[in-house]
């Protein structure tokens, strides 16, 4: 009888895959509080990486980071109309503390903009304090009804940034930079994941925003996943929160203000691109754990060799972990970090050492095979660089061969059904939009025939992404 | 007429001279929900620091990172007796979420206790599952009556590390590597505060716990702040939460419990402990900016100067930051680098630079000198080490100078007035604890005459550290 798989086929039911990959993987649990989660040590070390790739890049980009309240007066969110609709039915409230009813009840963040906002309009004189750039890595509350964890769930991690510019070109330029130079390229060259960006349209965009742009990842299913988001939000906010300054010419002016955001949906992410029937494959270059020594057993100075093995790697920076808990079958050591996905496993029994050698198994290549000891750190590293640039090809590679360029909107239906659809933007439009939707599809973003950036959804040749999502 | 001090002096209003220097030197700001706060960028970057430096200890202290939701239902506070009893004043709950009233309210996290203590519960099978050794960064929420940013907030940021041993020994060994090697270690040798370790009597323990131990430090007023604590939880958490394991001969045992943190309140610490009428004074080792390098007008090649040696400072591994704003005064600039307490200060002008030399100001030290171009790597990192010592050795001297050794409580009572009183304990005791407090005097903490903690208070010999307290 052939051995029952670990997981659910991702064939059978993908859902179920994901959801068993986050249990068996041990990424994370649902938490008590309906739609909560708890991350845990392995999914939370792979958000720290995240968060530590992404921050230097946001610093790059000169933003700063701070730290703004929780708790938020009910009052700020109503002060930006459009803003206020697109949060209200998702907040959380807070109505008693300190052993009291509170005479003015205060919401549970869902996004930190208002109370930035308002400290702006503070921090904010003249010219020569834009632009101001900031941004914040916190937990933020969205009351959410049909919780996934990671996908959608009540509370989530997540950095926002928020922007004060002088002109609308300059905020325009630093949306655009921190989409390209910050998300896009922490995407592409750290997750491996060959994200699309592009403009979303009217119908997508932010509550508030004149302009949002997205990157959009294929997942294994074919469906899309919003990744990241940034934001042009014009003078909307400027001028709901009286963020104003004094320019050159002593007169005031309203600033105009960005946001941008990526969060632990990533990590849904992640599992959805990358994994398969075995578990999760992470990507090296964002990998908490390259490389695992594995001892087979404690027998002939395997263990002792085993650790400095392990001390070799983490000398040459390699991010090594060491598993001599030989009390545990073998085999079900090796399985669990399969499951982890971990890029490569280095297995040493008594065998191996008599002949000087190291089983190793590249998770994402799919090989095993003994190689040299004499050398190790420079194999290893090799296989993380072919590895991660296999995970890049073999995600486009996919993406492309479930996209068809198509030219009517039956045709993009069918399409989407089970990838992409790339369809010219001029035979969608709100109202081929809105019938989309019918059919659970929606304009992932519009981009130009090159594959940038539109800078008005009303330029000629737009092409629209459309799919399912996530 | 002498220009007005840019903050109010110690000497004269030590509280007011604390919130001059937190608005001076940008560091946070009050938030608009009573009690919270808005951690500025040049505050939270302190706090980065702080923390880059602790999550390393925590790390090599064999802990990992992990995270529990915001969100706690009130069922679970209850479940530890003293634990509920001590924090039930202090909760804020969420009565409504999703535009309805929840059928169950919930409360938003005083500490993570006890959601950590049900996972552990789920985790923990088998003695081979021991230790657990998990750790979260996160916000809190504590309702303050009488708030002060920084050292008493209703929201604040921290660490708290939650463990699970298979023995009291293994439980009582890691709290107690938590305090010295985790905290100790760096409140002395990074922020340059020299605190006092020791035990804390009954009456000041952690709710639920069997043992906390404590790190004080010695503020410019001579008054003590609890800088962080590491609490023994014995079997209490794990009884209330059905922590529990099989061990190696198979009989099923209740888990030892440890849970330490520090939090923001250390910025509040390190602002009174090294301080002066001048502003903050950043130890270098904990410094985000260890030296700032000024152009003090843009004439004759100055500011181009300024930014290559910069560059050279960077290049060497200083946390180095260009000030070229040459359209503000110099004396503007130079005013708020030394309210922000850079360690080190490189004046630039044309002079100077005619000299080959640069002006270095050192913010510890007290000093104002020419020094030469050549070499200035070395200059300013022999100045860094200088300086950390400096600040150590100062904090020292005032600690030792306002401590004094007595016999009696009302000795101890006079001492404390201005600083701190070691009296034996045993002259103490709990009824002396009492009277100590209606002069709202606190034991700090019991300690050994070596100075070393220890293991009961009912020790022969040991002394209590007497103060008043943040």
């Amino acid at each position: 009888m052939a051995k029952a798989p670990v997981l659910t086929p991702q064939a059978e039911d993908f859902p179920r895959w994901y959801q068993d990959v986050i249990n068996k993987a041990e990424l994370a649990d649902n938490g008590p509080v309906r739609g909560t989660m708890v991350i845990r040590p392995y999914g939370y070390a792979l958000w720290e990486r995240m968060q530590a790739e992404v921050d230097r890049r946001i610093k790059d980009a000169g933003a700063q980071n701070a730290y703004f309240p929780l708790f938020i007066p009910e009052s700020y969110l109503k002060r930006e109309a459009d803003h206020v609709e697109g949060f209200s039915p998702e907040l959380a409230v807070v109505t008693h503390a300190g052993g009291q009813e509170l005479a003015e009840p205060f919401v549970v963040r869902p996004t930190s903009e208002t109370v930035i906002g308002e400290f702006m309009a503070k921090w904010v004189q003249s010219h020569r304090d834009l632009p101001l750039l900031l941004n914040q890595w916190a937990n933020v509350v969205r009351w959410e009804l049909r919780p996934r964890v990671f996908l959608r769930t009540t509370e989530f991690l997540w950095q926002e940034g928020h922007t004060v510019h002088a002109t609308y070109e300059d905020a325009r330029v630093y949306a655009e930079r921190i989409l390209h130079d910050v998300y896009e390229d922490f995407m592409v060259n750290v997750l491996a994941m060959p994200v699309l960006v592009g403009r979303k349209t009217a119908k997508e965009r932010f509550a508030g925003a004149i302009n949002t742009t997205t990157c959009e990842a294929m997942m294994g299913d074919g469906k899309a996943l919003q990744m990241g988001t940034s934001h042009e939000l014009g003078q909307n906010f400027a001028k709901a929160f009286n963020i104003q300054y004094t320019d050159a010419d002593g007169v005031l002016q309203h600033g105009w203000t960005t946001s941008w955001g990526v969060s632990t949906r990533m990590m849904g992410g992640l599992i959805m691109a990358h994994g398969d029937d075995a578990g999760l494959r992470v990507p090296p270059r964002l990998a908490a754990v390259q490389c695992v020594v594995l001892a087979l057993r404690d027998e002939g100075g395997v263990v002792e060799r085993a650790r400095q093995l392990a001390d070799e790697l983490k000398a040459a920076g390699v991010r090594v972990e060491l598993d001599v808990k030989t009390e545990v079958s073998f085999g079900r050591r090796a399985t669990s970090w399969e499951l982890k996905g971990v890029p490569v496993r280095l297995e040493l029994g008594p065998r191996d050492l008599a002949e000087d050698n190291v089983t190793m198994v590249q998770r994402i290549a799919g090989t095993k095979e003994p190689v040299a000891l004499g050398g190790i750190a420079a194999t290893v590293a090799a296989s993380l660089d072919a590895q991660q640039e296999h995970l890049l090809a073999e995600a486009t590679e996919r993406r492309d061969a479930r996209t068809a360029e198509v030219a009517t909107l039956d045709e993009a239906a069918e399409a989407a059904a089970t990838g992409w659809a790339i369809v010219p933007w001029s035979v969608v439009g709100d109202e081929g939009e809105a019938k989309l939707a019918d059919s659970k599809l929606t304009v992932r973003c519009l981009r130009r025939a090159d594959g940038t950036v539109p800078a008005s959804p009303d330029e000629p040749d737009l092409v629209a992404i459309i799919g399912r999502s996530y």
